[in-house]
């Protein structure tokens, strides 16, 4: 089966770009939100979140900052806390064609919101 | 802060209301997945997947329907299962100005996989 | 296959008791945990959580309540969060044979934490 | 505040180490289950889910196997899969004072069910 004639040609590259992007910051959110993290464990938790990302339709490349201001905002007593949204700072990287869109979900002050967005999108 | 003009400006309307829909359609299989559910409390968390998908910005309407075959298939000794992405048969309705778009995921055999792609896209 | 003999006889009853309440505790906070929520789902997706929870083994009833003052103090721009382990207040009522175990998360205040702890424990 | 003291005095040490353990238990499989995984990216993940559930208290290790077999079995055209429970063949040792608890999940096929139970608890 063509996968993408069946069930892509509805859309434009730019469109199926900025859909595959979408899914996978929508994924990578709840997939991850409320893991067990600390200072120590980060790193290896950012780069565990990339690689599964990647696995994805169209995904390229995937770059998480959990950011660790707000990782000692909400530390415990015991040492750890939960991965929330807040701390998510993270560019996924979707390529369809000649398109590529980055997705980019940060945390916005003043919305008091992590909010996801399309941080660029191009064509070669 | 105008959030469309500043975070939004460099996409369509059309491309936004893939966006949201996607996000969302990401977010709510890698949430749900793993619930415990059995032919009792499928309506009831159905519902409960759609108000809670229906939260997110852009997002008109969510309809849910967890495959009854799916959910058979992999019933165990215990009288209940884990929600897989098998089972799910979902339409996300996102609405941005005059744009909707219906986001889409069901299983296909010929795939083995849950496709989620734009199932229809409009324009009034 | 007798499972309880091949699988549970090493341990006591109270012990099973609490063994099933926290499996089913620890698995409550990390399927939930991220699910959009406001003031007007949150007492559906409180009995989604619950009917869940409820179909694991001897798990005989389950309370959610989403602490209202944490969900308000968390609420973004768009007027829905993400639900949060400091949020819950959750008793799981577990039986085995004549033992029963109320196992409990609530946020403490001086831990910054959720903690779960067995808040009672009874033989009949 | 002696945390130990005020919520943990009615139970036993042994009943302590059995709770913890079933905690992390259902934590593990509820926070992991749904990410994107295959052969490459398995060896990652199962780290990273051995050193996110490591931070919880009293854990001493956690030894996590994803079972291949398993992975194959639901491969997909993608070249990728989700993570679920019946891939998981999962040890936490649990420690508290002079008590061990081996907490083990795996997949049993008589019951179609990844069964948690506690393979081992020995007082030295």
């Amino acid at each position: 089966m063509d996968v993408d004639k069946k069930y892509f040609s509805n859309i434009t590259t730019r469109e199926r770009a900025i859909f595959e992007g979408a899914i996978s910051m929508g994924a990578l959110f709840h997939q991850f939100v409320g893991t067990p993290v600390n200072k120590y464990t980060k790193n290896g938790l950012e780069k565990s979140m990339e690689d599964s990302l990647r696995l994805q339709p169209a995904i390229e490349d995937v770059n998480v900052k959990i950011r660790f201001d707000k990782l000692k905002e909400s530390m415990t007593e015991f040492d750890y806390t939960s991965l929330n949204g807040d701390m998510l700072d993270v560019k996924i990287y979707a390529k369809v064609d000649n398109v590529k869109a980055i997705i980019r979900i940060e945390f916005i002050e003043e919305l008091n919101y992590p909010l996801m967005y399309v941080e660029n999108i191009t064509e070669d």
